[in-house]
C-alpha cells in the first residue's frame, strides 16, 4: 500500500464537496513517456499504459479503470476501492461508472494558469470528447484546478513526515558543510562537497543541480545568480547557502548563514550582526503573522516591513512559497501584490500548507544575508519544520 | 552546443518539406514540471519556464521565443539561429514570426494515437487558441504526428554513436554476468548483480528496474513475466537474459542465451542446439529482409516463418520494435497484422531507423530461447549495432 496515495485519495472527497465538484476524472495513457503531474499524489509511481481513468467523487467513491495487465498493480496501491480491468476499450466501463454516479460536474485536469493542474494532453482531451459524444456528460466538463491546488497544498500526516525527513537530512549536511569552509576554498568547492554528501546518502537535489546548493561568499558574489562561481572564501566574508534535498518524493528548502572570523575577531562586526538580526526578526515576524484565513500578502508584509524598517533596501522577491513534491510547489505564495504574482498573494492560508519564510538583505562590504525556514500552517498558527537559525554561525 | 539538438533541428526542415508542413510550433511552459516528449530532440535538457515557442520551418528557419532569463541558455544550445527574448507576453513575438513566415500549415504537438507526439496540454492548446484568435493562423493548425515520428525514427550520426555506446556497455556487463552464473544462484541474484554493474558504471536502466534485466532459468521460469523469481539455476538449464542500459539519453536492448552444462556434457543437448539454431536463423532471416521501403510486417514474417517452419509454436509478440531514447521508441514495428498493432506493421522502413530483432521459442524441459540484436537500416540493407550472438554460450 502507498500511504500517501491512500491519504490523498481519501482527502479528495471533502475537497470535491467543498469545491462543488461531483466527480474528478484523471484520464491518462502511457505515463512512462510523461504523465500527469497529479499522478504521484493519487496513483504513485506505477505506470499506466493503456488509456486509464482514475475517478474520485465527492461522496467518497475511489474507482480506477485500467488495462487488464495493470489491474493487479492498481489493487496493490490500496487506495482504490474498485479496480475495473478492461481488455479492448475503456469506453464501456467509463460510461458505466458515469451513469452510476451521474455527476452534475466532471472536473478534468486542464488549466490555462496552473501547469500542475494541466496534465491532460490535447489529444487525450479530444479522445475523451469522442468517448462522451452523444451522452449528457460531454457538457458537464470543468477544470479541476481548484481541487488539485487544494489537494496539493494541504499536506497529510505522511507528507509532513516526508518533508521533516528531508529537512533533517538537509540540516545534517549543513553541519558538515560549515566544517568544510576555509579561506581559499571556492564557492564551487563547497557546492560540489555538499552535492557529494547528497549522493552518499542516496538523496536527490531539490532543484536544478547547477544551483543546488547556491553558495555565495563575500560582497562580490552576484546576488540572485544561481550558479556558484570560483570566488574564494576569505576571512571577513559572509557565506550564504540556499540548499534543499529530495527524499522519498518530498523536498526541503533552507537558507543558512556563516560568518568567517578575521584574525582577532570572536564575533561578527556590528553591521554584520545588525543585518543578521533584521533578517531573523523578519522571519519571526512572518512566522507570528501566520494563521489560517490570513492572506499571503499579509504574511509577506510582516517580514518585508521589518527589513525596510531597519533601513535596508526592500528585497525583490516574495517572502515565501509553498514546499512539497517540488521546492516551488505552486499555489498561493507569501508575496506582495506585484504584477508577476497575479492573484496568488490574495489566497488565504489553509491548515496543512507548508511554506518557506525567506527575507533577505545586503550588508555592504560583507555579503548577502538570507535565512530560509520551512513551516507548516496549523490550527492555531504555525510550526517550524526546520530548526530555525537564530545565531550567526562563526567559523 | 548540443550536437543531437543541432542535428535534429537541421533534419526537421527536410522532413517538414516532405510532409507538406510549412511551420512546426512546439509550445511549452514550466517544463521542469513535465515537458513535451519531443523536447530532448529539439531543445535538450534545459528548462523552459515561461511560455516558450520553438519554431522550425520547411525552409530551414530555426527560431526560439523564450523568456528573458532563459535566452542565454537557448543561445548556448547552438541550434536556434534566432533566439527572441520577451519580458511580458509571448504573443507579439509569436505573431510577428507567424506574419513573417506566413505558413499555410502550422503543425502542433497533438495526437490521438501517439503519446510521443501529444506533448501539448489542453490548457496550453486553449491559450494558443486565445493568442491566435482573430488572426488567419487559427484555422491553419494541424497535427505534427508524422513529423515527430519521422524525426524520432531517423537517427542522426550522433544518435547512432550514442546507441552504439549503450550497446557496448551492455555487452561488457553481459560478459561479467556469464561468469557470475553458477548452480544455486537465483534469477534475482543475477538480476541484482547486473544492476550493480549498471550503477557502478554510472549508467541507468533502459526500462522499469523490476524487469531490467529479465533473467529466466530453466523450464519452470514463467514466460513473458518481467520480474525475476527466486528460481535457482541448475545444470541442464537454459538461462535467458533480456537487458538494456540508458547512456547519454539513448538505450540498448539485447537478449542473450547461456546453457548450463551438466556433468560430462561438453555441448548442449541436440534439442537445445536445434532451438537455438532456429532462433538464430530467424534473426538472420529478418536481418536479410531489411531494406528501405520494405514494410515491418514483411520483416516480421521472415523470422516468424523460420521458427514455425522448424516446427516450433509461433511466438506471441512482434519480431522487433524501434529503439532510441526509449527502449520501445514508438513508430513502425516489425510485427504481424494483429489488431493490437494497428497500422504500425504497414509502415515502410526508412534509412537511419534502429530496430530490434527478437524471435523466440520454447525448448521443453530446458527453458526459453530468445535472441535480440539491435540493427540500423542503411542505404543498402541493414547493419548490426550489437555483436550478434551466433553460438550458445556454455557455462
Amino acid at each position: 500500500m502507498n500511504p500517501i496515495v491512500f491519504e490523498k485519495t481519501k482527502q479528495a472527497a471533502a475537497i470535491l464537496k467543498e469545491k462543488g465538484i461531483d466527480l474528478w476524472l484523471t484520464f491518462v495513457r502511457e505515463t512512462s513517456s510523461g504523465g500527469d503531474p497529479v499522478l504521484p499524489l493519487i496513483y504513485g509511481d506505477a505506470d499506466l499504459t493503456w488509456q486509464s481513468a482514475l475517478i474520485l467523487t465527492s461522496s467518497g467513491d475511489r474507482i480506477a479503470i485500467v488495462g487488464r495487465f495493470e489491474a493487479d498493480a492498481a489493487q496493490k496501491i490500496g487506495a482504490y476501492a474498485e479496480v475495473i480491468a478492461y481488455d479492448e476499450s475503456i469506453r464501456p466501463a467509463l460510461l458505466d461508472v458515469l451513469k452510476k454516479v451521474d455527476p452534475k460536474t466532471i472536473a478534468i485536469n486542464t488549466s490555462k494558469n496552473d501547469v500542475l493542474a494541466d496534465g491532460l494532453s490535447h489529444g487525450l482531451y479530444q479522445l475523451l470528447g469522442d468517448m462522451l459524444a452523444g451522452t449528457p456528460y460531454s457538457d458537464r466538463l470543468t477544470s479541476a484546478e481548484a481541487v488539485i491546488s487544494a489537494l496539493r497544498g494541504r499536506k497529510t500526516a505522511t507528507e509532513l513526515q516526508c518533508i521533516r525527513a528531508a529537512v533533517e537530512e538537509t540540516e545534517q549536511i549543513y553541519a558538515k558543510a560549515y566544517d568544510f569552509l576555509a579561506p581559499g576554498k571556492t564557492e564551487i568547492d563547497v557546492h560540489l562537497f555538499m552535492q557529494g554528501l547528497v549522493r552518499e546518502r542516496g538523496l536527490e537535489l531539490a532543484w536544478t543541480p547547477s544551483g543546488c546548493p547556491i553558495v555565495n561568499t563575500g560582497p562580490e558574489s552576484p546576488v540572485g545568480h544561481g550558479e556558484p562561481t570560483d570566488l574564494k572564501i576569505e576571512r571577513g566574508h559572509l557565506v550564504h547557502f540556499d540548499f534543499g534535498v529530495l527524499k522519498d518524493g518530498y523536498c526541503s528548502d533552507i537558507q543558512h548563514m556563516v560568518y568567517m572570523l578575521r584574525p582577532g575577531e570572536t564575533q561578527a562586526p556590528p553591521e554584520v550582526q545588525r543585518g543578521f538580526d533584521a533578517v531573523l526578526q523578519g522571519v519571526q515576524a512572518s512566522f507570528a503573522a501566520i494563521r489560517t484565513g490570513v492572506t499571503g500578502k499579509e504574511v509577506d508584509a510582516a517580514a518585508r516591513s521589518v527589513v525596510t524598517g531597519a533601513g535596508y533596501e526592500e528585497f525583490k522577491h516574495a517572502t515565501g512559497h509553498q514546499l512539497g513534491r517540488l521546492a516551488h510547489d505552486g499555489g498561493g505564495i507569501l508575496g506582495p501584490k506585484w504584477d508577476r504574482y497575479g492573484e496568488l498573494p490574495d489566497l488565504p492560508l489553509e491548515v496543512g500548507q507548508v511554506y518557506t519564510i525567506e527575507p533577505s538583505l545586503q550588508v555592504p562590504g560583507y555579503g548577502q544575508v538570507g535565512l530560509e525556514e520551512d513551516i507548516v500552517v496549523t490550527e492555531d498558527g504555525a510550526e517550524y519544520l526546520s530548526t530555525p537559525q537564530t545565531e550567526l554561525f562563526l567559523r
